[in-house]
């Protein structure tokens, strides 16, 4: 581990700081390059984007930048750093949204003084953006500010520890109870965790059929049950009207576990008392709920799920984020609503039942990957997410009414 | 002029929309790149920043980028357009900074609610740069927004529309006094527009020998003195005791004229009343108050300047700003003092008294280039700019104490 944390550390002070840079798309070497950039060409454009504010799109880079927000309250698995300790974290997210769907993207970290603040100062500078990319927002602000900023900004607003985990979640979840013979509105759910990844993932699986009473959500004080009065209203929301109290009491029979807490909390002895064929996520990070060795040492029937990447099934949000914003932004929708949350699973969910290209195996160092209980989830490296993903979530915007252009023409094709 | 216009917005708009790019400056195709970039990796910078803030300079972007800000209300010459409007002026500071300095730098655009809420926006995000390029914002909300944003924020913060134009109008005005045989001491002053740039250039001026019972400045009501009660407090710092009220009564005997107004408000025949070798800075743009046709033909014993790239002696910004910033970043600044802009002035005029690089020539279209009536400014395309300035501003902050770390060894050379 020392090892890999002097490479980490190098890596991000190597040749340069940081991981990101700002380059130029014209020529700017001569007088004349300069008098079209800058005074007085640059008039030209601001009068037409006076005129017509669409024409920002047109002349400026606004429909192809992202900016990644954070306030630095859930750092990581970290906690509460601060916005300045989460700027690698940022800068991290802007690197990926580039690499895979060639998104301009640049962090923006905002001291917090209160949520009303936050708000207002994320509002404030939302029109240099085509979409803002919320992360590292600790629960239960990050709900309040999220559908805050969804209401004031006319660009996409996602909090991806939220949507992004619960979209490749809910693909890698219904793929799992396909592959076990099972139907998601009979399955008994388990999610222990009750942040905003937790809460996320089960109101997306409730709108891919899954029952709301079916859910068993557990805190640290262990089951929300309707009983409870230190309940958030999003708590309530999962409120269940039971008699169990335990994770033990809830496990028991139940057909899929869905880890968003912390490592080793569940034992291989908890997960003997689940029904047969059931479905593990054990989504913690590093360090999962329980290691893929010791779920498959207690039971042989089960299909298994982390964050990591070298265990089969990774659950990695880079699977959607970065496709979720560039369908978004190409029909440039105002908002990335439900019908394109539930296109991007059901790509994701296609690509898993297909044929793997060659290039994607040699990625993944194996030489076969077939859709089953080792492979329910698309690796992140597979050339077909952005182009399926991308297209999905454009022409759900466009079904559903959000999006303000068509789709070009022959889009991703 | 419409072949101009045709030409700026394809320039905006071909083959990408904008003028500038994120990109990654380290490698992200292999999973075990993305490990290092992005989770589990990350986490060690982080935990480096958390535990001491000064490791963000080391570990991220920030001590490279400098945001371009702006609410819109001061576009160019052409006013308060709004944010969304100013974005390729902006994005073309960006690309500026980049091409002059190496800095990366992005646009801001913040909706403008009261003075307060745009200064709180700014001062929320400040932590995220190494530096804060304020730009178009009016006067006299400008002056208080930029003194809070300096006080609330431990990075540097420069409104160019102030600094930036004072630096270089005070480095041509004192070369061109030297070359007029005169002192800026003895200098009359009429200063024609008493908006940001006006009153910077002033206080600069000052600052470097000028008299304040020198200087007449005009307002669209006349000569501002200290019997009118319609002045801003930013004015009355340039209440003049005199009985005169107009351009002429004050242009009467006058060494030197600076004009950030507006269109042809000079006429030749002021210009003859003008004390012997005047030196006029006709600086509105793109029509100066008068020009220099007009000018010369009115007398030959002028020195003119204007912010025209086809007329000699250009009052252009784009001298300054990449250069300061980069100084003071380089030796991490917490702020651009007067020190630092004194060292701005007195760098570029030294560059200015010194023999041209051929290079500089052939990029001008000249033969010659030799320090006189014709060449008091150095040439936007002079290679010498970035490292004599830089590096004066760098030594300016450690003498001054705002520097932070020491100037880098071999700085520069």
């Amino acid at each position: 581990m020392s090892d890999f944390r002097e490479q980490a550390l190098h890596y991000h002070s190597h040749p340069v700081p940081g991981k990101i840079s700002v380059e130029l798309t014209k020529p700017a070497e001569t007088v004349q390059d300069l008098a079209l950039a800058y005074s007085p060409g640059v008039a030209e454009p601001v009068r037409e984007i006076a005129a017509d504010p669409a024409n920002a799109y047109k002349y400026t880079g606004k429909g192809n930048i992202v900016a990644v927000i954070t306030n630095g309250t859930a750092i990581l698995g970290l906690g509460n750093l601060g916005p300045l300790a989460s700027k690698p974290v940022m800068e991290g997210k802007a690197l990926l949204f580039k690499r895979f769907a060639g998104l301009d993207s640049i962090d923006i970290e905002v001291k917090h003084n209160t949520t009303e603040d936050f708000i207002n100062t994320v509002a404030n500078i939302a029109d240099t953006f085509g979409g803002i990319n919320l992360e590292d927002i600790k629960a239960p602000e990050c709900f309040e500010i999220e559908k805050a900023l969804i209401e004031r900004c006319s660009i996409p607003v996602f909090h991806d520890d939220q949507h992004g985990t619960a979209i490749v979640t809910a693909a890698g979840m219904i793929n799992a109870l396909e592959v076990q013979g099972k139907d998601i509105e009979d399955a008994i759910i388990v999610c222990l965790g009750a942040g905003a990844a937790a809460v996320a993932c089960m109101e997306l699986l409730i709108k891919c059929g899954a029952l709301r009473e079916h859910i068993y959500m557990l805190d640290r004080k262990g089951v929300i049950h309707t009983r409870r009065d230190d309940l958030n209203e999003y708590k309530q929301l999962f409120a269940n009207n039971t008699d169990k109290r335990t994770l033990q009491d809830v496990i028991a029979d139940a057909d899929v576990f869905v880890g968003v807490s912390g490592p080793n909390l569940l034992s291989p002895d908890d997960l003997k008392l689940m029904a047969d064929r059931p479905v593990v996520f054990a989504c913690s990070n590093p360090d999962p709920e329980i290691s893929p060795v010791l779920a498959h040492g207690a039971r042989d029937d089960l299909i298994m799920a982390t964050g990591r990447s070298d265990y089969p099934n990774q659950v990695n949000n880079v699977l959607c984020f970065p496709f979720i914003f560039r369908g978004a932004l190409d029909v440039r929708a105002s908002k990335i609503n439900d019908e394109m949350k539930i296109a991007a699973v059901d790509a994701i969910r296609s690509i898993a039942k297909e044929p793997v290209p060659a290039e994607v195996l040699k990625a993944a160092g194996v030489e076969k990957l077939e859709f089953g209980a080792q492979y329910i989830i698309p690796k992140p490296m597979d050339p077909r997410l952005l182009p399926r993903i991308a297209k999905a979530v454009a022409q759900a915007a466009i079904d559903s009414g959000v999006a303000q252009i068509d789709m070009p023409e022959n889009y991703m094709e």
